[in-house]
C-alpha cells in the first residue's frame, strides 16, 4: 500500500447494528449484580462463547473449537493450506467486569469475516478469528491460558491452579470444557507458530490517554512486561514515637518514602530521555499485629511493580531501584528486604505491522496515536512466539476491569475498519 | 544551694538491695509470660501497690489511699499543713510490659522516705510519696487517670470506658479498688493544687539518648505534647498499574510519600534551628479490600504524629504540614482528608526545679543531660494543674513498653540521690 492511497470504510450503518446487539447479548447472559462475570474455562465465558459462535453461524461462517478450548471463526470453503492472519482477543473477564475487554476484539473479528462472506471476497491469506478462554489472571492467578496451551506453554502444575473463589482445579474446568488435557499437560505445542501469518488483536484501551488526548484509534507500539517484588519489606526499627529523636531512628515508614521520592526522580528522568516506563506500590502496609499511632514503625511491606515496553528500560531502572535501597539502608539504619524477582518480558509488535496499521489509519483519515500497551494481552504471547503481530486499541473511559468501562460504538467500528482492512490488505 | 557546693551520697549498698528486693518481689507477683502486666486500677496494680505498701511499713513509713485509689506513703508524725512536695509515680504497666516503667519512680520515693525516717530527719517542707493508679492508657483508651482523678479531670464518661481486655468498664474497677466514684464522676477536685508545693517524679528513659550518650541521669526539659491524626486519608484515583503514564498518574502512595519526604525536610529545618520535635507515621495501609500489585492505589490511609516541647513548635510545624498537604494536592491531583486534629498539650517543667536537679547533679558529680520526655508522664497533669515539676530520667535499653527494658540499679541509685536532695534540699 503506497503512503497517499486513500480507503474507504466498507462497514454500514448495519454492521454496527450486528454488534451492538451481540454485544447486549452477551451482557445479558453474562451480568451479574453490578457488571459482567465470564470465568476463565467457566460459565460466562462459555455462555459468551456459544453466543458469538450462533451470531458467526447467522452470518454463514464456520465455527470450531480449538484443542484448548478457544472458539474458532473461519470463512466456509477455504481450504487453503498457507499460513493464516489470526485475529484474537478472549472472551473472559474479570469478576464483575466491564462488557467489552476481551469481547471488543473477538466481535470485531466475527464483523470482518461476515463482511468478507458477506461480500463473497476471498482474502489474501486465510483468515481465523479466535475468541481465547482464560486470558485474565484474576481467576487462577495466570494469564493467557488459552492461547498458552495452544504453545506448550502450560504445565501440570498450570492446571493444577485453583480458581480463587471456589478452589476448584483449572484441568478440572478444561474437562467440562471439552478440553482433552493430557497433551497440554504434557507441554505438546498444539499449533505451529510458523502456521501463523499474523497475529492481530483489538481491544479496549484500559488507561485514560486516549480519552484525554481524543483520540478514536491507538496503534499499539508494544506490551509492556514488568519486573515485580510482590511482597517486598523494609526492616527498620521500632520505638516510642515520642522518645527517639530523629538521629537515632530506623523508620520503615521514612526510609520507604524516601525510596519512592528517590524513584519519582529517576522515573522522570528517564521519561525526559524518551524512555517507556511506569513504576506502582499498589500495596503497602504497616503490621497490622503492632502498628500504633506512637509506635514508630519497624516495618512496612510493599509491592514495587516496574513496567516498560523495553527489557532495558526494566533492568536499568531495577539497578537504580537496588542502588537506591543501598544508599537508604546506609542513610536510614533499615534494611529492604526484596522477595523473589518476577519478571514478565515485554511482547514487541511486528514493526511491519505496525508501520502497516499507521499506514491504514492514515489512508482512512483517521485520527491515531502511537500507544503502549501497560496491560497484558495474548498479543503477547504470540510475539514472544515469532509470530508477526500487531494491536488496536480503542478509545474507552474509565479503564477496564470494573463495570464502568465505557466504549464508544462510533469509536469500535473506526478499529474494525483498521483491523479489516490489515487483515485483507496486501502485505 | 550554691553552684559550688559539693554534696555527698547518703545512699548505701543497703538501700539498693532493699531496692532490688521490692523490684524482684513485684516482677515476681505480676509476671506474665514474658514480662509483667499491672492491668490500670486492676489486678497487677494492686498486687503492686500492696507490696510497695508492705515494704513502707516495713521501713516505719505511714501508708494511706487517696480518694482516687492511689498509695501514699508518708513520714510518721509529720502533721505539718503546709505544702507538701510530691514524689510521685505510677504502679501500673502496659500488658506484657518491663519492670521498671513507673514502679521505679515509686520505689524511689519510698527509698528517700525510708532514708529520712532512718536517719530521724524532718525535711523543711512535709513529703508525701504518690503510687499512681491508671497511668497508662493501654487499658482504658486514656493515660493519667489517677492522677487525674485528683484535679477533677475525669469524667462520668471517662468512667464508662471499657478495659480492652474485657470490655468492663473504669468505673466498675475503680470500685472494686475501694474508690467512691460520685464525686470524680462529678469532676470534684480532691485535691487543691496550692497544696502541692512540687511535683518530683523519677522515671526510666523511654528512648534511646542516654544509652547512646553514655550517661546515667537526665534532667527533664519538658515533656512533649503532641498533634495527631489518627486517621487520615489520601485520596486520589485507581487505576490500571500499567496502562497509566505518569502525566495522569493520582497515586495516593506517591503522594503520601511525598508529603512524608517534605515533612522530613522541614523537620530537619527545624532541629537545625534547635527546635524539638519528632514526627511519626505509625499506621499506614493502602485498602485491602481493593488493593493490588498491578493497580495505582486510589488511597491510602495513615495516621500521624508530630510531638514537640513547644506548643509554637508543634503549631508551626503543623501548618507547614497543612501547607505541604495543598502543595501536592495541586501538583498530584489528590486530596488529603484529615480526620479531627487531636492535641495534647506539652507539660513544662518548672525552670527553678529543672535548674535545681542540674545544681544537685553537678553537686554529686554525676554525668547528666537536659533531655525532653517524648512520652507522657503524671507529671504533665501536675505541670497544667500549675504545680511545680521536676523529672529525672535513669538510663534504660530496649525502651519501655516491652518485657527487654533494662535499667541498671547503679543508675537508678544515682537518680534516687537526686531526687532525694531535690526534696529534701532547701529552695
Amino acid at each position: 500500500m503506497g503512503p497517499d492511497r486513500i480507503l474507504s470504510p466498507v462497514f454500514e450503518p448495519a454492521d454496527r447494528e450486528t454488534a451492538a446487539r451481540l454485544f447486549d447479548a452477551v451482557r445479558a447472559a453474562t451480568a451479574d449484580e453490578v457488571g459482567v462475570t465470564r470465568a476463565s474455562y467457566g460459565e460466562g465465558e462459555t455462555a459468551a462463547m456459544q453466543l458469538v459462535a450462533a451470531a458467526a453461524r447467522e452470518h454463514g461462517l464456520d465455527t470450531a473449537v480449538d484443542p484448548a478450548g478457544n472458539l474458532v471463526l473461519t470463512l466456509p470453503g477455504d481450504a487453503r493450506r498457507e499460513p493464516a492472519v489470526w485475529i484474537g482477543s478472549h472472551l473472559d473477564s474479570v469478576p464483575r467486569g466491564g462488557n467489552y475487554d476481551g469481547l471488543a476484539g473477538v466481535i470485531a473479528g466475527l464483523l470482518c469475516l461476515a463482511k468478507l462472506k458477506a461480500r463473497g471476497a476471498t482474502p489474501p491469506r486465510p483468515i481465523q478469528v479466535v475468541g481465547f478462554r482464560g486470558e485474565e489472571s484474576a481467576w487462577f492467578g495466570k494469564a493467557y491460558l488459552g492461547s498458552s496451551a495452544l504453545f506448550g506453554k502450560l504445565t501440570a502444575r498450570d492446571l493444577d491452579r485453583r480458581r480463587a473463589d471456589d478452589g476448584k482445579p483449572l484441568g478440572d474446568y478444561m474437562a467440562v470444557a471439552g478440553v482433552d488435557t493430557k497433551p497440554i499437560a504434557a507441554g505438546e505445542r498444539l499449533v505451529d507458530p510458523a502456521a501463523i501469518a499474523a497475529y492481530l488483536e483489538l481491544h479496549i484501551e484500559q488507561g485514560p490517554i486516549m480519552v484525554a488526548r481524543g483520540v478514536p484509534v491507538g496503534v499499539v507500539t508494544g506490551i509492556r512486561g514488568n519486573i515485580r517484588h510482590i511482597k517486598a519489606c523494609c526492616r527498620g526499627t521500632a520505638g516510642h514515637s515520642g522518645a527517639v529523636p530523629r538521629w537515632l531512628r530506623h523508620d520503615s515508614v521514612f526510609a520507604f518514602a524516601d525510596l519512592l521520592m528517590r524513584l519519582d526522580d529517576n522515573w522522570q528522568a528517564l521519561l525526559a530521555r524518551g524512555l517507556d516506563l511506569v513504576v506502582t506500590s499498589g500495596v503497602v502496609g504497616t503490621n497490622p499485629a503492632d502498628h500504633s499511632i506512637s509506635r514508630i514503625p519497624g516495618e512496612l511491606n510493599f509491592a514495587l511493580e516496574v513496567r516498560s515496553q523495553s527489557i532495558d528500560t526494566l533492568e536499568a531502572f531495577y539497578q537504580l531501584v537496588l542502588v537506591e535501597c543501598a544508599s537508604i539502608e546506609r542513610a536510614r539504619g533499615v534494611k529492604f528486604v526484596l522477595d523473589e524477582r518476577v519478571v514478565s518480558e515485554p511482547g514487541v509488535m511486528d514493526r511491519d505491522w505496525t508501520a502497516r496499521l499507521r499506514k491504514i489509519c492514515t489512508a482512512l483519515q483517521y485520527s491515531y496515536i502511537d500507544i503502549p500497551s501497560g496491560a497484558g494481552h495474548d498479543a503477547a504471547v504470540f510475539a514472544n512466539q515469532g509470530a508477526p503481530s500487531g494491536m488496536i486499541f480503542i478509545r474507552n473511559a474509565h479503564g477496564s476491569h470494573n463495570p464502568e468501562e465505557s466504549m464508544d460504538l462510533a469509536d469500535f467500528m473506526l478499529g474494525v475498519e483498521v483491523l479489516y482492512h490489515a487483515a485483507t490488505g496486501p502485505v
